[in-house]
């Protein structure tokens, strides 16, 4: 069942009015921090719940003073420790869970042969660290080949058993555990929890993430190489979510409507990105090999902030009835 | 202009969606503090934005880490310091301003001679504190006298020039000043500023206030009598909007949809109450004098939470041309 026109357009004139409301109230400027902030200043920031960019997370000394696990100061991972030899020394010939896929695409909604969307899952091999940091060499020489991409975001360095089993949960990446401590201080000191999963990413410019949006706090630093963000408010999932599969990279022209404007924001070595919960978000990375570490936290779920994300998340489906003529609908907007 | 019916089912729909999932994600119960929250815990109180009663005010040492104003230690008000005779006192024969009203409603929607509703602003006059407090002490033994309420709420103890002019604005009760410190300090460096208007309330159980909403994040303490809220969250101000005026009392039977819960919160001396922006609160007191001082903070502007309230408010406003058959609408829920 299809819904009248003029359901149509109260749905799209209350999407047209949350997103531009925000719009005019908070731009398309988002703060820069020198250094990371305290506990306290942290916790105004997720409640503001816009991304912000920390100019140097290192060093940072992290005093836990909750009933947390203590977490030693955070002065590694350091850009010149992590290199290609220093990694395959820890890593020995243990096996790590790699990505490989023909376009670089693991995760993504894809057209199947028949021409209907598929969210398509990425086939996974297990290999040696010596072996994906040489296929990451070898594959930009030749544009044919597969992309091999770390990405099993599954709290492939500490995982929510971790905290959980008082620390036991093991890793693939046991050995580099030493350099990457389990918490961010300031972000469980303000939500009061420990993360939800801390995952390691290494890939190269090959590798993108489709526009998407996750329901975690988000800690995002690089270590080596560069990471690339397109970001937008939640509110503007209205000019998103159809057309998923082709936006790609939502900063190319002509892809979203005039007036929405994403942010763009360039991670370089030492810095990191806070990604609050359900920003969607686009990302790249430098030619060269690029390593980066996430810790995702629950968000808050008590109070007003996770229903209205809930609303915007479901905005069509509470009035659309049958999805037939969905596309078309955006395509007026 | 009227709309069609569909709309007006779609707008009913969308209200109660919202007050529903809040209402099952947070339930109809508020956390009650044993002393008062440090700055970091109230800072994620505020986040979740629901109220909290905190059982001891004082003694609470207020320092003031934040570059504002030094406050001393918050000892005082204490219940057994402001008699009557200590009030007279202090304050001799200074004139405050006192709001008269037939009825002990200020500040209402009442219905004129020809039926239409109107909001009345009270009759203010001013007298010494001796007269007040001996009216007070008086209109209980006389039925028909007029109602006699200290509710400027204009910042009578400290308003927002108090903290920009350097501490030199005045105040009708210059003299209770010293017993009141200026600043709530766990919840100045929360949010990170000084309140925007600090007041005394002197009234009795003839005086109530209507149910309304503030834009302001509110601490509420009371020092003689007691208080007693009746809170409803502001995604459920689509079953009081249109009939503001008959509902007085949202806690008597039939006035609120029956799956509408309210949550009552009693205050007694040295008890606080966390308010938070856009609340639907409606305010009884007992009937001896009762005291009360409140702070008022500007709300965090930026982010997500004030686009959402402001479209809890505006949410007829984004739909409806024309109000004629409004009353009609509602009764229907």
């Amino acid at each position: 069942m299809t819904q009248a026109p003029e359901s149509k357009a109260l749905r799209r004139k209350l999407a047209r009015w949350i997103s531009d409301e925000y719009r005019d109230l908070n731009g398309s400027h988002i703060e820069t921090l020198d250094r990371p902030p305290s506990a306290l200043e942290f916790s105004r920031l997720i409640h503001v719940s816009r991304p912000v960019k920390i100019k140097s997370m290192y060093p940072c000394f992290l005093k836990l003073t909750t009933n947390l696990t203590p977490v030693s100061d955070f002065t590694v991972p350091a850009t010149h420790k992590w290199t290609n030899d220093y990694l395959v020394r820890k890593m020995v010939d243990r096996r790590i869970s790699i990505a490989i896929t023909p376009n670089g695409r693991a995760d993504a909604v894809t057209r199947g042969l028949d021409d209907k969307p598929y969210f398509v899952e990425p086939h996974v091999e297990q290999m040696s660290m010596q072996e994906l940091l040489s296929r990451l060499a070898d594959q930009g020489a030749d544009p044919s080949s597969n992309i091999h991409y770390l990405q099993s975001q599954n709290g492939n360095l500490y995982s929510s058993e971790y905290f959980s089993d008082g620390g036991h949960s093991l890793s693939e990446f046991e050995p580099l555990r030493d350099d990457v401590p389990s918490q961010v201080s300031w972000c469980s000191e303000a939500l009061d929890r420990c993360p939800d999963a801390v995952n390691l990413w290494i890939g190269d410019g090959r590798s993108t993430t489709s526009i998407h949006s996750d329901p975690y706090e988000n800690i995002y630093t690089v270590v080596r190489g560069e990471k690339r963000f397109t970001l937008l408010p939640p509110s503007d999932g209205w000019c998103l979510k159809v057309r998923w599969s082709s936006i790609l990279d939502p900063s190319l022209p002509n892809t979203l409507p005039t007036d929405i404007t994403p942010i763009q924001v360039r991670l370089r070595p030492g810095e990191a990105l806070y990604l609050p919960t359900d920003w969607w978000h686009y990302v790249q990375q430098a030619k060269e090999t690029t390593i980066a570490i996430n810790w995702w936290y629950d968000m808050e779920m008590r109070g007003m902030h996770w229903v209205f994300l809930n609303f915007l998340r479901n905005q069509d489906g509470l009035y659309v009835d049958g999805g037939e003529d969905e596309e078309a609908d955006v395509l007026t907007i």
